[in-house]
């Protein structure tokens, strides 16, 4: 496996990380994902790590750089599906995961990308889709 | 990796298949499904396999009994993001996934779900959730 597949659900596309990140993958996705938000016009970037059962410095870092281009090009990232443990070490770490908002879970994830889109509609980011209003 | 996560998205579960399947991960994955079918009364189920470079006998008996299952349990499931190259195959082997409905992208797969509950409200299943009509 060599790319991780993005799915693209409305405005927002969405990550499921599944397997172990290495350099290579995490740039492939990091390219795939800022592709895929210059190509859709997405608003949102939501990935899901359930599957995760460690957040170590590097994905820590990953998560934050994916955030940060994401930002740059007008999309938000959520984090959605951290396992409690993951939660208890990133803390005991002291890895913080700037720009980065969680979520419980994919749904409540969604709803957070939908409600900083409604809320929007007057801001920085609006003149990307000036078409509709 | 033991478990594939299964994303909860409205009344829809979705998931993305990355990595090689093999026995125990299949049932495995063919037991979350359904015990999520039957706790948050699912009535659609997606599978994005746009990573799967092959599909072979094994996997596709796989599909087609979790398809099986789930709709005893009242839930229809998509198929969404199979490459060319494996429909191409597919076709070639003779291989029928018997039940299982296909959409190019999950953004297709799910206007097909959402189209199938709108449109079997006095249909066999609506009994499950009498309490809205």
């Amino acid at each position: 496996m060599d790319r991780i597949p993005i799915l693209k659900l409305g405005g927002t596309l969405i990550v499921t990380i599944q397997v172990d990140m290495h350099d290579r993958l995490a740039l492939a996705l990091e390219e795939d994902l800022t592709a895929m938000i210059a190509r859709t016009g997405a608003r949102g970037v939501l990935i899901e790590i359930s599957a995760l059962e460690i957040v170590d410095s590097f994905i820590g870092r990953m998560l934050v750089s994916i955030a940060a281009v994401s930002r740059v090009l007008d999309a938000e990232t959520v984090l959605a599906g951290m396992r409690p443990a993951v939660a208890i070490t990133l803390v005991e770490l002291g890895l913080e995961l700037t720009g980065i908002r969680t979520a419980l879970n994919v749904e409540r994830g969604m709803a957070l990308l939908k409600a900083r889109l409604a809320g929007d509609g007057a801001g920085y980011g609006s003149d990307r889709d000036g078409l509709e209003d």
